[in-house]
């Protein structure tokens, strides 16, 4: 075992060879790359893909033939039963003040019930969190909406902090609200931006409570709501939606796979979700990690690279309102026997690269993290401990390492799930550096293993 | 002088307290940052501002009255003599080929001659670059348009340096083609995109050449140029443009300042390029630099920070075609006995901060680069060897350490010298960080000298 160690430490040093062949991926992916017209045809042809809709079913079909046209080993679906959501006619929402009655832009969250068919109008308590509306009760709240309005916190660098800061308030703030007698739930945008666009996004019900309507708020009409509030407390919100939850619907995974030479059973995945809230064309989220993800094994094939082990590009259903696909996915491997050795995901959008997250053994990030000086010339500094992927994480359980690409976050939360995440959001060069930076990681991954 | 020295080194190194302050650095400008909303001003009201023009005097105004309002302890106004081109009527161009006419979109280069006013029409000649051309010589080309088609090369990561591989052709190319006779010269924009929107810039005429007229062709122009020219050599190319040079006017770099407590002959410049091109609203070439530049002393003083040395804010005027804001700028500095001791510039757009290109010394490069662990937390992770900037270029000869802003560059050049360099194109965070970070840089040379 110690021979076999040291062997694998010495075989793990990146060599020349490796820089040269690097540098090829990158030429191939940006003279040559088709990320960019297949994640056109996504979001422009397939467009909006919420699990259960029909837009998901073209989007399985056009992944499915996109990687057999490409050429790829083959190309399969696995089935996964996902939910079935759907908003129904497009939602309203006004403020009444007095005389003034004030249009707002609203969007229900996945997950939520409807509104009786007339809508609801109530008064509003706004809250900052559940300490606040704890503090209010049962007597502050009953017969009333609760309006969340805790910002994402702009001083964090990496916009997913903020987020990770303040989407409590949008997953769990119908179930808080409806604890203390609430009738509905207003949840401000996550974003740091001020606009007119509400961010629409999952959201859960607690046990035992009533199932309340619960919808986000633009941030302009979230600051909107709180001055006027600070005016006229006693001020009425109304807001009507008509989604609901349909019983589950079956659907698809996408897998394509290019055979390993040496240890063909030894997987490596590259992936990301081929759903997308029904609001949006779902270019950043995750329309770029689906077509960054087929490009990495498009470009190792045009290079003639013939990997030791099996690569596999995989669209994961149903990452945005149950992560079906994810779990779907870890449980074939299981059931099947396979060995998952590293897995790749790519789901914070199609931005410059700045680095990857790492989940796995202390020897796996160190000899990863060793790759640095072969990745940073191509604006890989950011390489060591982080998240890996909501769909790759149910692969952990098995001991696959996991790496999650980050790219630049400043822009992400300015266009997620909402209708502005559109393809005219993406630039070219930024996607394409996205997928070739991941080649480069499974091209390492490949050749020397974890 | 080796304990001066000795304790140089010593005082260099950054402190716990160091970092505390730039954390608050970042708090202040990304929570209550205001370069997002002056360059609204600056585009939106002001808006273009090419050298000699209506919106280069109102930009002169709008900083200088801006810095007052920010309560610096004084702004005022440096004399310069600049370039007065303007464009006229909008340029028309169109490709003959047998009974085809295909209009496409071009615009003169700034510094060129008119047409005739009814025009030219001639033959075309494509080109790659001067070899071919030369290649060609006085048989191949008299009498016709030259066209230089070669495209910047989209594997280079930092797309200035393929906008470095490729620009002798907008700067020359009129030069080198009337060399050989050729009536025109038309050239491929300044982008690794496709798409329909001229780049225009400068160009400059050798002498001994007669001045021939010379337009940026959009790139998708220019592709269908070079195809059709395979199907039908004789197609002829038609422009007309209506440009000329009228006598250089009278203009101003415009100085805010926060003098030092310490060593207040000591000056720290941080500064972008007031002009921009005229078909622009110039957001991020260099609006961004502008506001960054005044945001930096806006920050330091909402901090309370006294520096030990004197802080300037420098909107440079001219840089786009002629330079005479920062010649003139270093020349005051060299009359006024001014000690300079560093300049920053950021003049490569307000995206995402990725670091500092350093022109000083080894033992200054070393110093500052020494700084990387305070800076990257920032995102701040590429400090070294690099270029300083164009404006404060000239300071060099005086001994000035230079700091070259470096962002991201992967949409540069989608919206250079065009008419899409709008507001819009600028993301809020972005434009903040980068404030931040030139902030932070500054900080650190004050407290620490170089």
């Amino acid at each position: 075992m110690l021979l076999g160690l040291t062997a694998g430490l010495a075989q793990a040093q990146p060599q020349q060879a490796d820089s040269v062949f690097i540098r090829k991926i990158y030429d191939e992916t940006l003279a040559r790359g088709k990320s960019y017209e297949w994640l056109r045809e996504l979001t422009k042809q397939v467009g909006p893909r919420l699990s259960g809709s029909e837009g998901a079913k073209k989007a399985v079909v056009w992944s499915k033939e996109l990687m057999e046209k490409e050429g790829f080993d083959r190309a399969f679906l696995q089935d996964v039963m996902v939910p079935h959501w759907v908003r129904g006619a497009k939602e309203e929402a006004y403020i009444r003040s007095g005389k003034q009655k004030l249009v707002v832009p609203v969007a229900a969250l996945g997950g939520s019930v409807a509104t009786p068919p007339k809508g609801i109008e109530a008064q509003v308590v706004e809250v900052k969190n559940v300490a606040e509306l704890e503090k209010l009760g049962t007597a502050g709240v009953k017969g009333k909406i609760v309006f969340f309005n805790r910002p994402m916190d702009p001083t964090k660098i990496n916009t997913f902090e903020a987020y990770g800061g303040a989407v409590d308030q949008r997953a769990n703030g119908a179930t808080f609200a409806a604890k203390f007698g609430a009738v509905g739930a207003i949840i401000r945008s996550m974003t740091t931006l001020l606009d007119d666009v509400p961010h629409t996004g999952s959201m859960r019900y607690g046990t035992g409570v009533p199932l309340i309507p619960t919808a986000a708020i633009s941030t302009n009409g979230a600051e909107k709501l709180s001055s006027l509030l600070k005016e006229n407390p006693a001020l009425t919100f109304f807001f009507k939606q008509n989604c609901e939850s349909l019983p589950d619907a079956p659907s698809h995974n996408v897998v394509g796979e290019i055979k390993g030479t040496e240890k063909p059973d030894e997987i490596i995945v590259v992936g990301g979700h081929l759903d997308s809230w029904d609001l949006a064309e779902g270019a950043h989220d995750d329309g770029a990690g689906c077509v960054q993800s087929i490009e990495v094994l498009r470009v190792l094939k045009a290079l003639g690279y013939k990997p030791k082990r099996t690569l596999r590009a995989v669209m994961f259903m149903n990452e945005e309102n149950g992560l079906r696909g994810g779990i779907g996915y870890a449980d074939y491997a299981k059931k099947n026997n396979e060995k998952h050795l590293a897995a790749v995901e790519s789901d914070n959008g199609g931005f410059t690269p700045r680095g990857f997250g790492i989940v796995g053994t202390a020897g796996q990030k160190k000899q990863v993290m060793g790759w640095k000086e072969l990745l940073a010339p191509y604006g890989l500094q950011e390489i060591g401990p982080g998240g890996g992927g909501a769909d790759i994480g149910p692969l952990a359980q098995q001991g696959t390492a996991l790496f999650g690409f980050k790219p630049d976050s400043q822009r992400y939360f300015d266009i997620h799930h909402t209708a502005v995440d559109r393809f005219e959001a993406v630039n070219k060069r930024e996607l394409e550096l996205g997928a070739a930076s991941m080649a480069a990681l499974v091209y390492l991954l490949d050749k020397y293993g974890l």
